[in-house]
Parts: C-alpha cells; sequence; structure tokens
C-alpha cells in the first residue's frame, strides 16, 4: 500500500466518522494529498471517494493521460468530453454510487460553479465541506511532509539575503518583489505566493499590494515571501530599516520580537492554538500596541499556504506532533510603519517548537 | 461616473434580467472587472450588489484600508475581525439586505467553504450563480480592456524567441519553461499560466505538466505560454521541431495551420461559437485526424485565463465586436507527438477577425 493508498483509507475512514457518506474533490491540495495527482484547469475533474466502493476518477479528456498516471494507483478513471459536458457522466455516477441519496462532503475549494451545479443535479444530496474530515489528517504531518517543509524553508531563507540586498533607499517594493521571484526561479523554485513589500506607511496595511513606492531613508520596510517546492509552501517574513531606524521603530521591533518569541514558546503538545495566540498577543496588548494587532497570530502551512491549525483567538485544538504553522505577530500604525515578524514552526514529540526557518534578528537591521 | 460604476450599474440590470435579487462576489476576476479591486487571500471577503440600495464591500480587518481604496469609489465598507470571524456580520447583512427571501447569484469562483456556509446562514435563500449575469457583459470588451489584452499579446509574442533559443537538443522543458518565466518576470509581467513545455509523446498530452524530459534532435515541441498584465492574459502556442522534422510531423503542423486558419476566417459578427469550432474541426476531420483533436477550439480570455465566450461544438452564442479568445486547434498523436498552434483573435465591427498576436508559421520550424 503506497503513501496515497494509506492516506485515501484514513480519509475514508475520517469520512464516516464525521457522518458523511462520500467526498468529492476537486484538484488542489485535498487531492494532491490524498493522490499525488492533481492537475489545474477550468473544466470539471474529481476524485471521489464513496462509501463501500473504489475510489475513482473523473475527468476530462484532456486530462485522461495523466489521470491514467495517478500516483495513488487509482484505476476507475471516468472520462467525458467537451462535446457532451461532464452532466451526464456524474448523474450516472449519482446512482451509481448513491451519492444522491447520501451526505457528501465536498472540497472546500470547489468552485460554486461547479458546488451549486453538483446540488442541482443531486437535489436530495446534502452537502457539507470534505474539510472537516480532511483537515485534521492534512495538519498532522509525516516525516515526508515534514522534509518538504524544511526544503521549503530553506529555499525560502535562501532568499533572505537577496531581498536585502535589492532593499536599498530608491527601489521601489516592485522592483524588491522582482528581485526575489527572480532568484526564486533561477533556483529552481516557485513562489509560495506573491511578495508583499510595503515600505513606509504601505507597511502598515498587512497584506499591502506590492507597488511603485520608492524605499526612502528611515523607512522601516516589511519583507514577506516564500519558496514552494513539491507542493509545500515556504512563508516568512522580516522587517527592516532602510539606512536608519527610529527610536520608535526599534522599540516597536523589539516587542514584535518579544511577542514572536512567546508565541514560539507557548507551542507544545496539548498547548491550544488559542493560547498560542495569546501568548504573542499578551506581550503586544501589555506593551500598549493591542489594538495595532489587527490579526491571527498564525495560519498552517503545508501543500496550502493557509490551513488549519489558525492560531486564532477561540481555537482551542490542541497542538499535536507534526503540526506545522507559522508565528506571526505585527504592529501596524497607520500612516507611519508596520513591523511583522514570522517564521514556520513545527510541534515535535520532545514537547517543544523547532523553528524550521534561520532565526530572527532580536534587533532592527539597518541595511 | 468612472468606468466601475458603470459596470456596476449594468451588472444590476443584467442580474435584474437574470432574475437574480442580489449578487455575492469574492476576489477573483468578476470583482475585479465591476470594481477594480480584488485582493487574495484565506479570508471572506466580497462585494455585495443588493436589489435597490447601493453597492458595498465585506473585509477583514486586515484589508479594510484597501477596501477603502476601491478604485469604484464604494463607499459602504462593512469590517469583521478575526475574533469574531464573518458570520455575524453575515448574518445582519442577509437580513438589512433582505437576501434571506431572495435568489442570490453567487462568484463562480466562490470556494465551497464560504457557499455552503452562506447557505446554512441563509437557509431561505436560492442561491443561483452570477455568471450567468455577468459573464455575457464581461465577454464584450470595450477600449480599454482590448487595449490591455493588446498589451498581454505583444507581452507574449516577446517571448517567442526566447522560448525558440532555449529549446534546443538537451535542455529540459523545466529549463525551457524557466527560460521564458524569467524573461516574463524581467519585462515586468506575471505569468498568465505556468508554462506548457511537451517534448517529443509529452506533447501528445494536451495539458503535459512540464518535467525533467529533455529535448531529443527531431522531437516536435509544444510551447505554450502567457504574459499577464494589469489583469489581463496573454497566452499563445507554437509548435516546434528539434534539429530535423519527420514528414509527418511536417505533415499534421501543416494541417494544424490550415485547421487554425479556418477557425480564423469563420470569425465575423453573428458567426456563432460552434461554426469556429467546426471550421477547425472540419480540416482536421477531412484530413482524417478528428479523432485526435480531442478539445475544444478556444476559450475567451480576459481577465480570466478562461472565460466565456468558447469555441466548442453546441455553443450557439452568436459572435460580437468585443469578443476575445484563442482559437488553438490540435492534433494529438499518443506516444508520437502533438501539434498545436494559438493565437488570441477579437471579433471587430468591420466583420472579420483581428489576430492580436504575431502571425504564425505556415510550416513548421526546425531549430
Amino acid at each position: 500500500m503506497n503513501i496515497y493508498e494509506k492516506r485515501l483509507s484514513r480519509a475514508r475512514t475520517s469520512m464516516n466518522a464525521h457522518g458523511l457518506d462520500a467526498l468529492i474533490l476537486t484538484p488542489g491540495a485535498a487531492m494532491r494529498y490524498l493522490t499525488g495527482f492533481s492537475e489545474p484547469g477550468s473544466r470539471f475533474l474529481a476524485l471521489i471517494i464513496p462509501d463501500d466502493r473504489p475510489w475513482l476518477l473523473v475527468t476530462p479528456t484532456l486530462n485522461a493521460s495523466q489521470a491514467r498516471e495517478n500516483p495513488a494507483g487509482i484505476q476507475d478513471i471516468r472520462v467525458w468530453d467537451d462535446a457532451l459536458g461532464w452532466d451526464p457522466l456524474l448523474v450516472q455516477l449519482s446512482k451509481e454510487l448513491m451519492l444522491d441519496i447520501g451526505i457528501v462532503g465536498l472540497d472546500d475549494d470547489m468552485p460554486a460553479r461547479f458546488a451549486l451545479r453538483l446540488q442541482e443535479m443531486m437535489p436530495t444530496t446534502l452537502l457539507k465541506l470534505a474539510g472537516t474530515a480532511l483537515a485534521p489528517l492534512r495538519a498532522v504531518k509525516d516525516a515526508l511532509e515534514l522534509a518538504a517543509l524544511q526544503h521549503a524553508a530553506e529555499a525560502t531563507d535562501a532568499l533572505i539575503p537577496i531581498a536585502y540586498a535589492a532593499c536599498r533607499e530608491g527601489e521601489s517594493e516592485m522592483e524588491i518583489a522582482l528581485a526575489v521571484q527572480q532568484a526564486t526561479a533561477r533556483g529552481g523554485f516557485a513562489d509560495s505566493f506573491a511578495p508583499i513589500v510595503g515600505a513606509g506607511a504601505n507597511g502598515a496595511t498587512p497584506h499591502h499590494n506590492t507597488g511603485k513606492t520608492r524605499v526612502k531613508t528611515g523607512d522601516v520596510v516589511i519583507l514577506d515571501f516564500g519558496a514552494m517546492t513539491d507542493g509545500y509552501h515556504g512563508d516568512i517574513t522580516r522587517t527592516v530599516a532602510a539606512g536608519t531606524a527610529s527610536d520608535e521603530a526599534k522599540r516597536v521591533y523589539e516587542i514584535v520580537y518579544r511577542a514572536y518569541s512567546a508565541g514560539v514558546a507557548a507551542v507544545r503538545p496539548g498547548a491550544t492554538a488559542h493560547e498560542v495566540d495569546s501568548a504573542a498577543r499578551k506581550v503586544i496588548a501589555d506593551a500598549g500596541y493591542g489594538e495595532f494587532f489587527i490579526h491571527r497570530t498564525g495560519h498552517g502551512i503545508g501543500l496550502d499556504d493557509h490551513e488549519a491549525p489558525y492560531m486564532l483567538a477561540g481555537n482551542y485544538t490542541p497542538l499535536q506532533p507534526g503540526h506545522c504553522f507559522s508565528v506571526e505577530p505585527g504592529i501596524y500604525l497607520p500612516g507611519k510603519f508596520g513591523v511583522r515578524l514570522e517564521n514556520i514552526v513545527t510541534v515535535t514529540e520532545d514537547g517543544t517548537a523547532r523553528v524550521l526557518n534561520q532565526a530572527i534578528p532580536p534587533e532592527i537591521l539597518t541595511l
């Protein structure tokens, strides 16, 4: 039994435990996790896990040869053609697999164009989200996945000096981002996401759209980027000062650094995601900046760049060995600047966090 | 009234004409088309177009400052916070905007995680797809959009010599793709999609996953790539021979070239998408290769790389001036090679197709 067959078996067990009779997954992280196979495209392509029959793939003719080579060794491949569309095949399958009288979990990322159409074809089916059954499985990384995430982290770390070298006065945010992207491509990696470079006041918008603003002396600059390998994502954030750092920038940086450290220190098996968030948030609140930390402390990472577990107030999920997620507190001062610091950590058996990335400088780096 | 306000007004008119009481659009091409604003992310962010009240934006705190700067000048911005989640706000809005007693069109690309959750929050709402109302509007490009598509086409054409130079014996598909991607980034453009490079027998899979296969003498190689600018996509395919071309490769290429030419020649206002598909398909069928042309003849292009109108058997949509789409017939010979030729065309007022890209060589180019 290969790794994908094992995962498919566990997915079916979890599906049943969560009261679902079948899963329909479209291309993306969940399908890739379970089969090693996922093809982008605008046509309907799906993995179907029925209750007590073999799993199968539905594919347009265009991707049939790729589907037949799926690493999970799935033999039952049902092909539909552009000229007929996917409706007749799905209507037939809904009867054959008894999807029409069950509770079916849809891929959380399935586009509404497919989800609503499926509901029309199977009006008596109760549709739920597959993620309730799959996210807990995917959140716990096995040794192969940890190795892939470590590889992505190292590829991401290798971009830090590139980003620092590009982050000079007069350079635009886009030029800095481009330097990072070119180095990513040269290294043979893909971007995890479009790099976020926020100079000066732009950094006060956590997800600033990297633009034409040029770095000025004294700017605090947020650099958030990642390299991806084998589908596994890297994601780090560094904050630096251009030329010179103001006392306020130094002070805010040190608070965020202490918040980051407190978040990492709170990571251990059995602690909750809520506690990690609280530990980081308390440092910032105690320093008087609570209202300027306007997002959760972190997100899980793997085949998706954001996935379970989320380090979020009210998320009482207990952490387990193999969980991988970001710790990334920030302080955002409107009209002034922002500071965010982020590394990826994993929960280890021995009761601590292992940080996958290079250490974050405890004081703001002046470039 | 700016361009976005005009589009929003037209969208509301079309929404009513299609029997929808409101639209809920999540980040992506439709939101960008209507507002100039779209933010990637995993949190719920939406444009809501109610029936008889001002349109509004729902945003997480994280993107609030960006939402307030939306180019459409939308003033009503509703913000939700990570700690509370988006549920309370949406439940309130569903009552305030009377979404709970209407027929609501969801973004065709809205992930099921949002679509199914909205259905739970608004159990008496009938959910449909917004695309039925929006796709016909978006399919007809205005002068600004045509200029953007022309710009994307020229940026894409500029990559052709790069691709040809990289496509040498001994180079791998990935190396060729990387050369194209690096040149795209150097030009200040984004990839429209991950380049498809299919060497030899790999080319017989239309959407081959660019891999480690190296180009050998005599290989027919498919090169499919595009540059994107201001959100508008480029997309072309060229097929070349490495070192030497077999008689079969020459013959198949010429058939595909004639099919491409016939497809383009069939484009005029009032012709149907079906007719364009048929014109190209007939050339290939008449030459005896009908069973090896295993996909539709083309797809619309704009803010999405695949959108209406689709050049597909059975699509009797009449073509209109401003429609933009690919014409891309292909012949795929399993175990041997594939040939696909693709340019983007637009329907003009004067009754012909204008090809946005450089002319395709009528005979296979040997590199």
